[in-house]
């Protein structure tokens, strides 16, 4: 598979994580190009003293002609900053961030790389740059015309899989979310992207309650009462659904253990367990999307950029489970 | 210290870790009295061959006379049933359960015990016995009339300590609670028991933002900006508080280590990381109340009752606790 790896906010440490995990990378299998600043990449290089040789491609149409040379990394250059001022926000940064998402993504519809890696960007640099969408999954749904891809959270190490119903709303617009969305759509979705991209044919779900202790029987809320679980009962004799579960029970019992998807009903309700378990290895997975997309789970970390000590964990687990997703939807049908 | 320990749901394990934690707790330098049923003690006592005497008190006066004699358990029998069905929900249970609560929060409030340890209830047997209040919390704030006493959740192995600003409510009330509820108040109540009951002079507080990512500036939600942070201010020059964080990167990235005290908004958003975090070790504690209350943080358990495979780890420590807390309220002032 030739996967696609952004630079992000070339202030961040997406750079650095970029070059380790492709150092990581060379026996994997897949073929790697870079896209966003050549610049960037050579800056954080010879700064971290990388032994990776980084050869711009002149444009577009020269990429599927490449055939991989061990240590060289190709760069598409989207764009070049005048300097670089790693861990500062900046428009420039946010600017480059976003064009080379945008140049990576196509290459992905296009069919000219197979699935694509986001290093992190900075929400408010690329608001500076006059983007709208300031993250990924929204920009990438626009891109694709998709209008609710939903993101998941894998745990390379455990397994453990987190999806999200609701995703970057404020708390108090989760519940009447809860009411309005196609509940029925979105988990035969997240189950149809369990078969194609994970090749889990009866994938078990399992599913968190909104209220806490799941309502206790309708004492705190409703919602499970005339939502949840008419929808789970509509959909498990197709499907392997359980719930909704008191969250906070299933989490201290361990009960994600024995499914291999867990469905939480909003942000923190989903990412506080998983981040506790997951530590620094958790990965974002763009799920419904005609691309396939992964990303680490965590931001730029301008504390942290330009002294060579990010941990590029993620970002290479991110990189893997991609070759990995593309791979399975070429051999599934 | 003299502490007084309740049965719970006498289908459920309260019996059987009572016991168990008993026995360990003998050469902690406190005292102690189980409250609720005598037979039901003798019966898990003889099916899981536990060596502890138990010997019925007669009469409230009595309890002040005694002296602590090894292996020897005195208890005050507040009702007693026809027989005992491991496992079930019942009403005769839920009566006991709560006429035994009853006692012993009486007990503390007179001044015949120092702290409450309270195992579990079941809240569909406490409801068909006829009570409207169903929760531990809800029952002794009506008994002591506080009208809202803080739920902490603490972890005596890392020292991990999560309070909660709401919690019992559907998720839907809870934006609308946060503005509702004196912020100001609670966080000064909570910093008076931080110092009262576990001798922290200058808490750390972390406070999480309601919102995802603490609303991103505003993005997702207003109640950071509007309420949260505001109330941070106006408290931080007599309070050592921080906030409001993002509470997924704050769990992440394991900040709680940085603070004597993490404030939750709600229910899930406090519990989930406890939970994951604190294992089967977590600990309950009312604050704010007259009588010192801690409890096991976890349920009845009806599917390991009777089996003599209950873990009495969390009561244990949740006994232990209570002892330390009423010997901080003794020493401080």
């Amino acid at each position: 598979m030739r996967l696609v790896l952004t630079t992000g906010d070339i202030h961040g440490i997406g750079p650095e994580i970029l070059l380790k995990s492709f150092m990581r990378l060379q026996d994997s299998g897949h073929e790697f190009l870079a896209a966003g600043s050549l610049k960037a990449l050579e800056y954080y290089r010879d700064l971290l003293k990388l032994p990776v040789r980084l050869v711009a491609v002149e444009e577009r149409s020269a990429i599927s002609r490449l055939t991989p040379d061990k240590g060289v990394l190709p760069v598409l250059s989207v764009a070049e900053p005048d300097s670089i001022h790693p861990g500062t926000v900046s428009k420039t940064a946010g600017d480059i961030a976003m064009r080379s998402l945008e140049a990576a993504a196509g290459l992905c519809r296009d069919g000219i790389c197979d699935a694509l890696v986001t290093a992190p960007i900075h929400k408010e640099a690329v608001s500076l740059a006059g983007y709208s969408n300031t993250g990924h999954t929204d920009f990438l749904a626009t891109f694709c015309g998709v209008p609710s891809p939903i993101m998941l959270f894998v745990d390379p190490v455990s397994g453990l899989k987190v999806a999200l119903a609701t995703i970057h709303v404020p708390l108090s617009k989760v519940p009447s979310l809860i009411r309005a969305i196609d509940l029925d759509k979105f988990f035969l979705s997240l189950a149809a992207s369990m078969r194609k991209d994970f090749r889990l044919e009866r994938p078990s779900i399992a599913v968190l309650g909104l209220n806490p202790h799941a309502s206790d029987g309708g004492v705190m809320g409703d919602e499970e009462a005339t939502i949840i679980q008419p929808c789970i009962e509509r959909l498990s004799p197709n499907l392997r659904i359980e719930g909704p579960f008191p969250a906070d029970g299933f989490f201290g019992a361990k009960r994600y253990g024995n499914h291999d998807l867990v469905v939480a009903m909003y942000h923190d309700q989903g990412l506080l367990p998983f981040k506790v378990l997951a530590f620094d290895t958790g990965i974002n997975v763009t799920l419904g999307l005609p691309i396939v997309r992964t990303s680490p789970d965590h931001g730029t970390g301008f504390d942290k950029a330009g002294k060579g000590i990010a941990s590029e964990r993620s970002f290479y687990e991110a990189a893997l489970l991609a070759g990995q997703i593309a791979q399975n939807r070429t051999t599934t049908r």
